[in-house]
C-alpha cells in the first residue's frame, strides 16, 4: 500500500484527492493537513465526506510527522504557500506532487513576471518535471517532484501538442478560447464567484494576461513565455466543473480533419485517459464529468486553411486531482489507470 | 459473475445502470436493449460512454436470447410497457428488479385509479417484494420479482418510516414537500423540462395528485391509498439529479430532537447507506450526488408540536438504478454495498 | 418630480432601486451612496448601469447634503448599520423607506433576541408603519419611517393573511417551506454563496430560527413573537431571483379550493400587485421575474383538512426595492403602480 | 398609435414582442395568432402574461381580418412557414417585419443551400432590407419588408463590422466563437434542449455549418456564402438568455487596443443600443441582460498581432424581439428608442 498524504485537505482539489484516494485499491491516506484551525474530521468542512474516512484534518504544525507516515505527498496549497514545505518533504526523501503553480515554469523570471512574486526555491526547478502524462511519462516515472499542471493548460495542450510538436503551425496564429465553470476558481471568497454573478451570466476575463497562459506557451513552443505570442481568452460559464477548450490554428497545407484524427489516434496511443472521438463528432463537458477522461474532438473548415481541436476536461479531475493521481501511479510504479475507473457521470 | 441484462438502456436510469454495473465486482452486462431502433453501441445514444463497453443496444425482439444469457433483467421502461415481457422472464426462471411503477402498488384497482390504465399482470402483484431494502431486506433475499421504489417515495418513506411504524404520528398530519431535479422525468420530450422552462424557475406540480403519492400512503400507512391522506406537493428545481423532501409531522408529546435522532439511529442500524446527520445538520442534495446514500436530518418545533425530518437523495441513485443494483446484490447474495462504494461527487 | 436619495446603492437591492427609479415617471435620483469608499459612477461597481445614469457613488459622510436634495431616502443598507443616519433624516424632516429590518419588529426586545445586538432607536419603532401595501394601505399613506418588509414575510404574509386575518386556522398548524434564490442573501462574501456550494444543489437552512420568522409571527398573529410559534423552513436554490413560499395549514371545516379562492380575490380586490391565480394554477418564480407581482395559487387536501398556499415573487422586487417604490409611491400620493409596470421577464 | 399585430405569439420571440410592446407608449397589438389550436389568452400558453392583455390567440385563417387591424405585422414563425402569408401582407399594403431566416439572405440559391427547401418567395428577396439598424438604418426608414436578423450575425456583425467594412482584417481569418443561451433553439421540444442535457454542460455544435454563418458572411464580406470562408463555432451554454461572441481576426499593422476603441466609437456614434466599453472592460451576457444593448469590448495581443472584440446581447431582445421593435420605430418614423428603455435586469 501506497501511503499518502494531502496538505491542504479543506479546497476543491484537496477533497476531491480524498474522493479519488479512497477508492483506489493501492493507497492508505494517512494524514490531512490544513491551512486553518484543525478540524476532528474533514466532513465539518465537507459535510458530503459524513462517515467515508475517520481522520482528523490539523493545522499543519510538524512536517515531519506528516512525513513519516508518507509515501507520497500532494500539496494542494494556493501558489507560492507550500515552497518551503516542498523543499522540507524533498529532502526528507518524499516524492512531492505539487498541485499549485510553483513548479510549472522552467524559469524563476517567468513565473515572477506573471505571479508577481519572487520564487523562493528557483533551484527546485531544475529537478520538477512537468505532470502531463501524455507527453512526460518516461520523465514523470523518474520524477521525485511533480508539478501537476493546470487546469486550463491540460486541456489546451492536449488538444494542441500532436500538431505543434510536428511543427505543423505557426505558433502566433494559435488561438485559445476556454470556457471553464467556476470550481477552477477554488474555494476562496470573491465577488466575482458568488452565485448570482456567475447564474446566467457568461463572462470573459483576463485576456491574454491570464497565468495559465505561460504555462501553454511554454509547453506548445519550448520559448520562455515573456510575452502572449498565443492567444487565450478564458470564460467563466456557470458550471460547477468543466473546461471545454475551442482551440483554432492556421495550417499551410490543407490535410483533412480525418488525417487529423488518425494523426491523434497515433500520438495518444498509449494515453488511456485520452477519448479522440470519431469524426463530427465534438466533446461536450458533461460527458467527462466526474471522470479523468480528455475528450477531443477536431474539425476544420477548409475555406479558412483552419483546424479546430476542442477537449473537454473535468477541471477538478484531469485538470487536477485525477491527474494528480496518475502522476502518483506513474512514479509509483501502479498501473496508469489504477483508482481512476471513474465512468464519467452522465447526466 | 452475475449476469445482468438491461431492458430499457437508453433512459437515464438505464444508462445510469450501466455506469454503476461496470464498476461492480460481480457483474458482467451480457445485452442492453431499447424500444428505439437498433443502435451499434450505447455511446451513439449516450457519447459519455465511448470506449467504456463493447455492446450494442437493440430493439428488443427475442426476449429468450436476452433471458438466456442473464441471471438478473432490469427492467428500465416506462410503466405499463413492460409488463408481458416480465411475465415472460419470471416464466423463463430469471429474478427482474422493475424500475418502473408498476408491481409497487399492492392493488391493480389503486393503480389503476392513478395511472388511468389498465393493469394486465394483477397476478404478479403478489409476488411482487417492495424493494426498499432498509425495510424490507428479507423478502426482498428470497424475491423473484422486486419493484424498485419510485424515487420520491424512497426519500419520503426513509425520512418518515421511523415515525410511522412505531404509530408515534397523525397520519394525516403528515406533510411531504419534495424539491427535485429535472432528471428525475427521464429523457422523453417534454415542454416543461426543457431548459428554459426549468432554469431560474421554481415549479410547483401536481399536488396531491402526483403517481408516487399512493406508494408513500401504502408503505406509511399500510392503507388502501385510493384518496390523499397525507399532503404531498412536489417541486421541480433547476437542478439535473437530487431530490431533498422536507417533511412536517404532528407530535402528540414532545420529545427531543435528539431522542428522535437515536431512534432513527437505532432503526437504520444495519442500513449501510442511510446517513443520519448529527443533530443541528441538514442534508443537502448535492452532498449525496451521484452517491447510494439517504441523508437524513431531523429538527423540531416545540412549540408547534412539529418534528420535521429531512432526506437528500440522488433521485437516479438510491432514488433509481442504485437502489436496484443493491437489490441485486441481496437477491444474489452479495454484499449490499457491492458496488456501489460511489463516494458523493462535491463539489 | 419626487427627489430620491439611495443610501447603500452597491448592494443588490441598491442597484435594483435604480433600475425601477430610472423608468419612474415621477421620480429623479438625487443621490447615491455606499458605505464603500467613493466611486464615480455607479458602473464601476455595476457594469450593466454603464451610461444609464450620470451619478457618483460617494462615501456618506454629510448627511445634510444628502437630506437637502432628496424628499424621500431609501435606506439599503445591512441590518443595524443606518439607525443612527435615519433618525437624523427623520429630524430633517425627509421621509425614510428602510429596507433593513431595523423597523419592523415592533418590539425592541424581539428584536434583540433574533438579532443579537442592542436596538439603539427603539423610539422610532413606534412610529414605523410596516410596509406591506396590501395590508397597510393606510397607515403608509401618512408614515414618515416605513418598515419595508423581509423579503421571506412578503411572500408568506401575502399567502396566509386572508386565512389568519379571519382566525380561520389554528396557529400553531401553519407551516411555511419556503424556496429562495441567493441574491436574497446579498453581494457580501459567504462559503455558503459561492458557485460551486449553490448550483446543482437544495440545502435547508435555519430551520425555525431564521431572523425572518418573528416578522412572520408578529404580522399573521399580533403575537410578540419570542418563540416559535409557525414552523418556517427556509431553502437555498440555485436560482438568482425567486422565492416559492409553499403554506401548509389545518382548517377545521372543510370549503373548497374555490371558495378560498374567492375569498382571497376579495381580500386582495384593491390590490394590483396579487395575482389569484385560477384554481388548478400553480404560480411559480419565473413567472414574476423582474416584475412586482405576487402570484398566488390555492389547493386543498380534503382527506388531510390542509389548504395549501403557494406564493411566488421575485425577491428583490416585491420583496425588495418594488415594494419600496410601492411604497413611495403610496406616501408621496402617486398612483400606487407607478413605474411599477415591469412585465416578468420569460423566459 | 400604430396598430401591430404578432403572427406566431407562442414562441419565445413571440412573447417577448409581447413584453415589449405592451410598454411601448405609442404601439397598441391588435391581434395575436398562431399555428397550433386557439387559445382564449396568451396566459394559457405563457402563465407569466396573466392579466396583462385581453386578447385571445387564435388560430390564423384569415389574413384580412389580421390585416385590418394592423398597420405592421411581426411574423415570429419558423422559417419556410410564413411566406405566403407575408406576401399577402405585403400585398396588403402592410409593413412586416420577419423575424425568421426567410428574408435574410440576397441569394436563393444560398438560402437553399443552407436550408435545404426551396425558397418559395425569391422576388421578395429584392425588397427585402436586413434589419441591422446599426448598418442600414436608412433603408430600414423606407422598407416595406424588413428580416429581422439572426442572433448570432446580430452580435458577430455588430462586433466586426468596423473592422470588416475599413478592409482592415483579412477575411479568412476571421474566427467567430460564440456562447448561446438555450431559449436560442425556442419553445419546440428537442432531446439537446431538455434540461438535464444542457445543465452543468458546455456543447459546441454546428461547427462552420450553423444556418447563421451565410448571413455574417454576406454582411461582413459581401460574398455569396455558399462556402464557410470564416470560422464559426457555435456553443451551447447553461443560461436562458445570451450570446457572447468571442471574434478574433489577425491584422497586418499593430495599432493600438484604444485606436481601435475610438473607431468602434465613432462608427456607432448614432447608434444608442452599442456600449462601447472603456479599455480594459469585456462585456459579460447578464450586463444586457432583458435589455436591447450590445456591448462590445475590445483587447489585442500585440505579438501575435491579433485583435479580439467581445460582444454581448440579449439573444431575445437585441438578437430577436427588440431589434425588431426597433426597426419597427425606425420604419414607422418614431424615436429609435421608444418603447426600450429596458434596463438590464441584474444580478
Amino acid at each position: 500500500m501506497i501511503k499518502a498524504a494531502i496538505v491542504g485537505a479543506t479546497g476543491y482539489t484537496g477533497v476531491e484527492l480524498i474522493r479519488i484516494l479512497l477508492n483506489h485499491p493501492d493507497v492508505e491516506i494517512t494524514s490531512l493537513t490544513r491551512k486553518g484551525e484543525s478540524i476532528s474530521n474533514i466532513s465539518e468542512a465537507f459535510p458530503h465526506m459524513y462517515n467515508q474516512l475517520a481522520l482528523p484534518c490539523n493545522t499543519l504544525k510538524n512536517p515531519e510527522q506528516v512525513a513519516e507516515k508518507a509515501d507520497v505527498i500532494f500539496m494542494a496549497l494556493p501558489h507560492c504557500s507550500g515552497l518551503d514545505l516542498t523543499d522540507q518533504f524533498l529532502k526528507l526523501g518524499k516524492i512531492v506532487i505539487d498541485l499549485s503553480a510553483d513548479f510549472r515554469l522552467k524559469d524563476a523570471d517567468v513565473y515572477e513576471k506573471w505571479y508577481k512574486t519572487k520564487h523562493t526555491h528557483p533551484e527546485l526547478l531544475k529537478e520538477a518535471v512537468y505532470g502531463l502524462p501524455e507527453i512526460y511519462k518516461t520523465d514523470i516515472a523518474k520524477a521525485k517532484l511533480i508539478a501537476n499542471p493546470g487546469c486550463y493548460p491540460t486541456g489546451a495542450i492536449l488538444a494542441l501538442k500532436p500538431l505543434t510538436s510536428g511543427k505543423l503551425v505557426k505558433i502566433n496564429s494559435i488561438i485559445i478560447d476556454s470556457k471553464s465553470g467556476a470550481s477552477g476558481a477554488g474555494r476562496s471568497l470573491s465577488l466575482k464567484n458568488l452565485f448570482p454573478e456567475v447564474n446566467e451570466n457568461i463572462t470573459p476575463y483576463n485576456i491574454n494576461t491570464h497565468r495559465h497562459l505561460p504555462e501553454m506557451i511554454q509547453e506548445l513552443t519550448g520559448h520562455k513565455a515573456k510575452t502572449a505570442q498565443i492567444t487565450f481568452t478564458p470564460h467563466l460559464i456557470p458550471v460547477t466543473r468543466g473546461i471545454l477548450s475551442t482551440t483554432y490554428v492556421s495550417i499551410q497545407e490543407n490535410g483533412t480533419a480525418a488525417n487529423v484524427i488518425d494523426m491523434y489516434k497515433d500520438f495518444y496511443k498509449d494515453s488511456p485517459f485520452i477519448r479522440i472521438l470519431p469524426e463530427g463528432i465534438a466533446p461536450q463537458t458533461k460527458h467527462v464529468y466526474g471522470s479523468n477522461y480528455c475528450d477531443i474532438g477536431i474539425f476544420q473548415n477548409k475555406e479558412a486553411h483552419q483546424i479546430i481541436i476542442i477537449s473537454a476536461i473535468d477541471n477538478l479531475v484531469k485538470g487536477a486531482s485525477g491527474q494528480a493521481v496518475q502522476n502518483m501511479n506513474i512514479v509509483c510504479g501502479l498501473e496508469e489507470t489504477a483508482g481512476l475507473n471513474l465512468i464519467p457521470v452522465f447526466p
